[in-house]
């Protein structure tokens, strides 16, 4: 395969590094964050919202859009794209992780996982071949490969049974996509829970094949963050440097800033939208609750540092008033707010590490946001 | 008082005319169909999009902003249209209204009524002095009096009792206001039910006093149709050709265009709004079901003669798609739709009056939407 990878810089310190990946004709520069449009819109905000703050890769979910609106409609549209008038380049996870996490009732199979919906109970069965043909449906620039993801805490016996079918499913994946790769990328997902050795053995067996990228899945799914981080840095000096790599739902600033430290490319979390629509929003001085009373009559935005819409616009105790009395522009104000911190924070991020500061700009966010 | 309101041109068929409306340097043409912004927002949209779709002219209700975000907040921030970052006129009803719909219990005295909040059960009472204030808290351009709406079907004994408190009200608003006026004006409700010589007594009572302009009250409180055109026609003749006449909470679109022939100027509404976030929609050929099976693969626009940027960007499917899955972007570009509609649907109306051909006007979107 054609690399879709080229490293930039490289911070001496560490494995954080800067890169540029391109997809279809887009360049993206990494470490990236992806916000998450689980259903065809990110939450609250429109797709001429996305393309005003600037993001050029975004995550959708296959569990949710296999469900509703469903393959047949993703066809008649030519893909998720098209149907959400989004015009750069898009992220679908498998859709394993919602069926273990969201189905009512799942089961593996030798050569997949049989689920019940979580909307209605009908019943379904998601293979290696079937989710690359919905994601093929979907149009994603990255598609993910099913794999098995252990619970935290399950046994070894669970987590080598969990890998081998994981990278078994991931050799089958590969060759249902390259019968027709269509300018579609796949990546495999590294599992072993948060046992070293599995994890090597697992980076190293998907890496032997000529995927165009590697993802991790298994962490931030309730690991204390110590475990994370030695997972992390079990890993990080044997990452392949001429393919990206992607960190699955993650997540928070300092798991992201964890994440970058030990090599981490690309990352998604849910969390900067669902968070701003709890009253949660990201500054240049920390986490801030919007519904604190003692915010009642700031008459300045929510960040006087930041440049966004919303904090050149609103005040912070408007804003408040709206979150306290559940306007729904609560929701796009805040939202909007984090992912303008979130593309700003990366931005910053990839600066750092060009300008060989690193550890520093890691040392100051970690101490924000470290709680 | 310096007149705020100046008729441009008159229907030969019908009571409908074209003016101008004057409110502190804002030049605002009617008829003028207001959106609802309760709480200091129109549900799902950010002030940016109400300046986007230019709507020069808002509402909003005095009793929620009393109650929240309180007189305090609204005084500290100057007003609320410096509290929502809005830069044209806003219109507030007294909040009397509210009380009798919303409030668990409320309780009429000689000078005024009290309420219990339906929020929190708090025990409160308005006079027309203390709505005044709240209004001036506000920073309203126009201001309305605390009346009497007794609910539709009551007998003659109430509604006569309606019409003395409304208008003994009226007046002791007027000399209120007259203390310092400050840029801000009053309009004074007209009741009487669906009795017409009760409306002709009340208008002419009102009409006898200095305000600048009139507003009436108690229609589209549960009425049929047929009587709320009755009512409409038994006032038309006698309006002062000098003064804005504004129909609260109204309304439907063949609502307004009965209330336009009978030489209404202004109306407020929450239905373009909250139907949107019900699915419904607004077109050049009817009202339109979003949620409906049939648009499930529809890749044109909602109202292909619609030039709203929801329908320049989005396909009715993928709209559909989202209310299905009750995606929160789904309210924001519904309501966005409906609003533009509505302006347009007035832009028109006027344009039909000027040219003289209201009648056609009338036909077509009676034809139209009139089930």
């Amino acid at each position: 395969m054609p690399s879709i990878f080229k490293e930039r810089s490289k911070d001496a310190g560490s494995f954080a590094r800067t890169g540029t990946l391109h997809l279809n004709g887009i360049q993206i520069e990494t470490p990236i964050f992806m916000p998450v449009g689980t259903r065809g819109s990110i939450k609250s905000l429109s797709s001429a919202d996305i393309d005003e703050l600037g993001y050029n890769l975004i995550l959708a979910n296959t569990y949710h859009l296999y469900l509703k609106p469903g393959k047949e409609v993703l066809d008649h549209f030519h893909g998720l794209k098209k149907f959400m008038s989004y015009k750069r380049a898009l992220l679908t996870d498998s859709g394993g992780f919602q069926v273990f996490s969201l189905a009512s009732l799942f089961k593996f199979e030798e050569d997949g996982v049989r689920f019940q919906s979580h909307i209605d109970g009908s019943h379904h069965k998601f293979t290696p071949a079937s989710v690359i043909d919905m994601q093929r449906s979907i149009g994603s620039d990255i598609m993910m490969v099913l794999d098995d993801c252990a619970p935290y805490g399950s046994d070894l016996g669970r987590l080598e049974l969990a890998l081998d079918r994981t990278h078994r499913w991931a050799k089958e994946s590969y060759e249902y996509w390259m019968e027709k790769p269509n300018g579609q990328n796949v990546f495999p997902i590294v599992q072993g829970g948060v046992n070293e050795s599995l994890r090597k053995r697992s980076l190293d067996t998907l890496q032997n094949i000529d995927f165009p990228g590697i993802a991790i899945g298994g962490l931030s799914v309730g690991e204390p963050r110590p475990e994370y981080i030695r997972i992390l840095e079990c890993m990080a000096p044997y990452f392949d440097q001429a393919r990206p790599r992607y960190l699955m739902g993650v997540g928070t600033v300092v798991d992201i800033l964890e994440g970058v430290k030990n090599g981490v490319d690309m990352f998604d979390c849910v969390l900067p939208t669902r968070n701003a629509r709890n009253g949660q929003v990201f500054t240049s001085f920390g986490k801030l609750n919007l519904r604190n009373e003692i915010h009642r009559l700031a008459d300045g935005p929510i960040d006087p540092e930041c440049g966004c819409k919303v904090c050149t616009t609103y005040s912070l105790g408007y804003i408040r008033h709206l979150h306290k009395v559940k306007e729904l522009t609560a929701f796009s104000l805040s939202t909007y707010h984090n992912l303008y911190f979130m593309q700003s924070f990366m931005e910053k991020m990839r600066k750092s590490i060009e300008i060989g500061n690193f550890q520093g700009f890691y040392d100051h966010w970690k101490n924000l946001f470290g709680s």
